[in-house]
């Protein structure tokens, strides 16, 4: 099947770019001295979950049970659960845990921590990290408050968890501008978390693990002493945001969608594709690189640049704005591909990716879904 | 099963406010002397669209082909497409029109028009709207247009189309701010469809439907003269936007997002909650008329307003912001539900919708996907 007679809108995915993208990074990450542990949300496939470890010590990091569910039934054994416990789910995580080498779990309270240690048993240990806030300020302890060295204790001498360490994810750094920026953001989630942790070791807590990162970070950090692991997960699908804050190019952009033109208005300077918010997700990208930038990156099948803008999205349809000539050279029924802003919250609206190579459709992936 | 033991995320319908709704705006457009067409788009299941058409003629409006193939194998009869067909489409639209009373199809192109004539037989006649840009300037023909008129002949004389007249959707009355707002756009659109259907029968085509609607403008329309049929859809769910503008107030949502909270910071006013871009979807909501308004409305299990703001959404985290003593309400566990921005959008991430009555799960709803 032919890019040109599929049905539109369709998720794309090329394995060969997934593929340099995880070994470029792999790479990178090695030649710092540090572990990978991949995050698998940004595509939730066990394909591409399978090149992101390629050469790495195979462990990997979720957003939700259903990953760790999905990806320990494929063989993963070494599961990061990088969001803080409900405690709710507990249970649910403590009964995944004793089917595999490890279920690393996420406690920033004192709720999570007591429902953690209320499933925990001395023939069912369970494996913690303390969720620490390097800057971001979305979740995580303070590492300036006491109160977060006394959550730390707590955790290190529950009689059946496993203490790891600290781990943080410097979000933030997506809204940086360009790579020194980002530099600047990977130097704090560095040395926040290396110094919280050497904190922690003054106050006699063994802390064998401090776990960072986001694509930005990793792809910029110029140190990452005292870190002992990482958890990027973009980069093995990038997205226009990535691209216009530098962490890759355009042509690095692992996951597109595929569109047809269903409205051709010279005379208004539009066109109408058939991908809209359910199609490519709402995310606003890059505004604060180009305030322009619009929903996507306009592409056509050869992945040749098109000078349109998607200006605006409702749920089947995509707005696209340009000059007359150049919206004329695009009559309905053209395929278009879009590059995403965020190809985390695209992908997740496609209950497959068309696997493609060389404009051929050659297989399909089957992302997990829910929670 | 009661909603403090619901995993989270999790989406909630109200059937019973569903039904109030539906049966309000029913009752308004029959005082109107239109028929209701309504769009099932916002929820995409059996259960409500059968809700929206009660008392109604049965006619139902859907956003893909999925959909029609959906409802249409539930017993819908009458179905428009409110999409301007992709050419490719055409035969996959002609072989389900052979099993329908009637699927209508739009279009707004020469490009379209020949597909469908192409696919059209005397045997296998194909019903035909012409799609009208009554000011929203997204899809649809320029009323002013000589080209327009051609258009809409071209589509009347094509030996096995039928053409059944013009079709307009006044989306922009979403970016209106308050009822008076909604009043002027709901006349612009009535206006401008009957003015030009009035102008093709003046040139000689018959036109004998005039379809218009959105739930703005059809729940404040003053007058649907000249109007045959309107085609509102998110008036079953409702959600915050809707409530901004004046559409209903938030106690009329049916849909919301039950979540709980993973992360409690009393002392940087902070909750983080376990619903984020992939349980609620990132539409900015109604920032014309609150540019605070956050990522959606939080409400206590009963319905109470919680004064917090869902500031902003990464993929499974709501980050929400407000004074500390509020903040440290709510600790780690508490369960919330979040009415979000669209409701379109948001319910299009979840596989299925928990149907609760008085705080209790009793069934649930699985809406159609993909397209």
């Amino acid at each position: 099947m032919r890019l040109q007679d599929l049905r539109t809108p369709a998720a794309l995915v090329d394995p060969r770019v997934v593929g340099r993208n995880t070994e470029r990074l792999s790479r990178r990450i090695a030649g710092h001295g540090a572990r990978l542990r991949p995050h698998v949300k940004t595509h939730k496939t066990v394909e591409a979950g399978r090149l992101q470890v390629l050469g790495n010590f195979g462990g990997i990091t979720v957003s939700t049970l259903a990953e760790a569910r999905a990806f320990a039934a494929a063989g993963f054994r070494d599961i990061t659960w990088a969001v803080p416990i409900p405690p709710a789910k507990a249970a649910e995580a403590a009964a995944l845990a004793r089917e595999l080498e490890a279920l690393h779990l996420l406690v920033d309270s004192d709720e999570a921590a007591a429902a953690l240690e209320t499933q925990a048993t001395a023939g069912s240990r369970l494996s913690v990290f303390l969720k620490l806030d390097c800057g971001y300020h979305r979740a995580g302890v303070d590492p300036e408050s006491p109160d977060s060295v006394r959550l730390a204790r707590r955790l290190a001498d529950a009689p059946h968890l496993d203490f790891r360490g600290v781990l943080a994810h410097a979000g933030h750094s997506y809204a940086c501008r360009d790579p020194e920026e980002v530099r600047a953001v990977a130097r704090q989630e560095r040395e926040v978390s290396v110094d919280f942790a050497d904190r922690l070791r003054d106050a006699g807590v063994r802390v064998p693990e401090v776990s960072i990162g986001s694509t930005p970070t990793v792809t910029w950090a110029e140190s990452l002493e005292g870190v002992t692991e990482v958890r990027p997960g973009n980069y093995a699908f990038f997205d226009a945001l990535q691209a216009a804050i530098g962490s890759c190019r355009l042509e690095d952009a692992a996951f597109s969608v595929l569109a047809s033109v269903i409205g051709c208005y010279p005379a208004r300077g539009r066109l109408v594709l058939d991908a809209g918010a359910l199609a490519l997700s709402k995310d606003p990208g890059p505004t604060h690189v180009d305030p322009e930038c619009g929903f996507g990156a306009i592409r056509t099948l050869r992945d040749e640049a098109v000078p349109l803008r998607l200006v605006s999205l409702s749920q089947e349809h995509g707005a696209v704005d340009g000059p007359g000539d150049v919206v004329a050279r695009f009559p309905v029924g053209t395929r278009l591909r879009v590059i995403p802003n965020h190809s985390c919250l695209a992908s997740a609206l496609h209950e497959r990716y068309l696997v493609v190579e060389a404009e051929r459709v050659v297989g399909e992936w089957r992302p997990v879904r829910g929670w």
